[in-house]
């Protein structure tokens, strides 16, 4: 993409209503921008890596055997009076009547939808287990949105929702979906820690948030520092088999969030040399709640002897369009936002120094159509601007490698690259790069 | 996929509610189902049609120099009072409002909003052209909503905005797009042909509908047999290039919907052997509007002398929800759907005709792995069901390609191949399998 042609307005102030670090870079970066309160509107910098964060989640959840489905996002109220949780839920359920007066609510979740589609579509026992997980925009009416996507009232979530038929079952899914996570974060270059959580309005008695350290988190975190470098990347994972040792290893140490933290156990159990305390976000939240959905609203299959089974189920949450905030929470630096190189919106920003040179604007546009004909994405900051603005919007936009090119080290044929998130430079031949970028 | 472990709801009887062709498919083959009215979920076969028909849209608007964004569903009332329209739009517009009282709508269409993006990002003629899309669910609160996802009340579709600094430029813009949107239906399989429209409530001079013909359309239309074979797919497009003869050669000839109809003119300038008097389904919509918005909104650039231009701009939208059905009532037969290729959820349909035979099995599970590993989209009935039932299912869901592996053929090296589109059967070695699908 030719930035001179691209929409990307960046700020140069600080925006007043932005107070912490995420929600100020995403707006100065042109990544988004508020159109009501806790509402964002998503611009192409922006959505390119909301796009990429929902294709790892697509990736691990459909590697995981779960199966995509989309459900909409306005619900009827009848559906929730099943459950019982239409007059349980707060003000912070969108309700909204129709031109018939009929109420309807834009879905904070989805449990008494897929119930309702699981029991319309599956009769036997036969059929299980079962995963449906969709990615599609929620609406939360938080009294004070603030912190930009990171506390927002529209927001994108991938939710899913397992059944089986027995507890067993349940908990095999649960691990599968445990696992999942694990790659999920690590994939976005997140170092995400899973800590027994409180299982809180849905209910049920098993429940993992997934934390990830950042400073400015949310809550204060504990764990074992050892939890912090555990790296789930290079383990072979087989979905089909027991993945109960792998969650063991995960959970086998001390790791809790502020309301679930027992500072006696935390000292006992950890060696002071290995106590974190920190602060976090979450970023994903699991929970098995057996039948709390199923049996008010009677979801059964028929078991071998045609015995009639109440389905255990889970569901499991990452907030998607959060991460995009907590990955510039985590990874960031007093000049911009430093993305990890799988959920970058462009993997090189090239670097025009002098476009008023032709031998140096004809060199920027040979790499630039050569590096894309090799698949590489690239932003080409061909605008007629001094390298100094161009040097601080890539700096602040993030991309993982600067390639710039002026005409001193155009005449020896050289390039300078960048790395945004070491600083170190390199000098390469022109005529290198593309093979380079393009292994 | 296995079937075994795909949640696919096939119904067997026709479903009472739907009154056209589409509907009861997408029902019957288990790709929807209603929530509330006019408010369906797409199950896992109908969210790869949905998926399917995105990419195409997404990847010929990136082709003509689009960019996208993401605009949120929820919109503030305000912003539609800036244009006017808020008292204007009709019961149509799903009005809401917040815990805190203040009035919001469920986005309808972006005008008003890109307007507001645009005018805040955009200072200098030099930015300009610009067009933004997105790709996000609307609401339109239809008094009665009726053929499943063809006239639904949430939907999605794909919409976009042109910015231009004067009329040459906005015209360019709109040939643009109308060159896009033939390409678009043309990848999925579909004949749409371009016919002025009358601009309605959206305002301005200039506009087409994107036509596809099919016996049970929503409204009459006439035009030049000519033009349903006009192909576009054969042809070298520019978008930076003059588009305007490409454009002048598909609204040569005589094409009209009901409401623009001349009856007259018609007789006079078709030949009486190509008088095409047909039935058809709106799936895209173009215009072109000067300064309908931009003027009340304040949407204005400065010239190369500083002077204020107000933007001329034009919108484009494609009913993306709405072409899953529109593909089915265009492309069907009395056992189902007939996918076209691009848009399939599966390549193929592989069908172990006896599950209980161990060769059989082995062949079919061998082969799926295999199509599998090449990347062929394989959807596996490994299901305990007579060949029958599975013949009917297949048929049904409509994949281009059926792979049908029983004891005889297998005994011979050789599986039957049939084409769903022709009904054409032919026998392949069952080594030759692989290669001839993964060509």
């Amino acid at each position: 993409m030719r930035l001179s042609q691209y929409f990307l307005p960046t700020l140069r102030e600080n925006p007043a209503e932005a107070q912490i670090v995420s929600h100020r870079l995403m707006l100065r970066a042109g990544l988004i921008r508020q159109q009501a309160a806790g509402i964002y509107a998503w611009l192409p910098l922006g959505y390119r890596v909301l796009r990429n964060i929902e294709r790892i989640v697509r990736e691990e959840q459909d590697a995981s055997g779960a199966q995509e489905v989309l459900m909409p996002t306005i619900q009827s109220a009848d559906l929730w009076r099943e459950s019982g949780r239409y007059d349980a839920y707060g003000p912070e359920m969108l309700r909204i009547k129709d031109r018939h007066d009929r109420e309807m609510l834009y879905g904070p979740t989805n449990e008494e939808m897929i119930t309702t589609i699981f029991r319309d579509g599956v009769k036997s026992y036969r059929d299980l287990p079962l995963n449906l997980y969709h990615i599609q925009w929620k609406f939360r009416d938080e009294v004070r949105p603030r912190f930009g996507v990171m506390r927002g009232r529209e927001f994108l979530m991938k939710d899913n929702y397992s059944f089986d038929i027995d507890k067993a079952g349940a908990t095999r899914s649960y691990n599968r979906m445990f696992v999942a996570y694990l790659r999920t974060f690590a994939r976005m270059g997140l170092k995400a820690i899973p800590m027994r959580a409180d299982t809180g309005p849905i209910g049920g008695d098993l429940s993992h948030e997934f934390i990830i350290l950042a400073e400015t988190g949310e809550s204060a975190v504990f764990c074992d520092r050892d939890l912090v470098d555990k790296d789930i990347l290079g383990r072979a994972i087989d979905y089909a088999g027991d993945l109960q040792p792998l969650v063991n290893e995960w959970t086998a140490q001390y790791a809790a969030t502020d309301e679930m933290h027992d500072a006696a156990r935390f000292e006992t159990e950890v060696p002071a040399g290995r106590r974190l305390a920190a602060r976090g976000i979450e970023v994903g939240h699991i929970f098995y709640f057996g039948t709390k959905y199923s049996a008010p609203m009677n979801a059964v299959v028929s078991g071998p002897k045609g015995e009639p089974i109440t389905v255990e189920m889970g569901s499991y949450g990452i907030g998607v369009s959060r991460l995009a905030g907590a990955i510039i929470e985590a990874s960031h630096d007093d000049a911009g936002i430093i993305w990890p190189e799988s959920v970058a919106p462009f993997r090189i920003g090239l670097l025009n120094l002098k476009p008023d040179d032709g031998a140096v604007s004809k060199a920027c546009n040979d790499l630039y159509a050569t590096l894309r004909a090799k698949g590489v994405e690239v932003l080409h900051d061909d605008r007629d601007l001094r390298p100094g603005a161009k040097f601080a919007d890539m700096d602040l936009i993030g991309l993982p490698w600067q390639v710039i090119i002026g005409p001193k080290g155009l005449a020896a044929g050289k390039v300078e690259v960048k790395n945004r998130a070491t600083g170190a430079r390199s000098e390469l031949a022109l005529d290198q790069v593309a093979a380079t970028f393009a292994a």
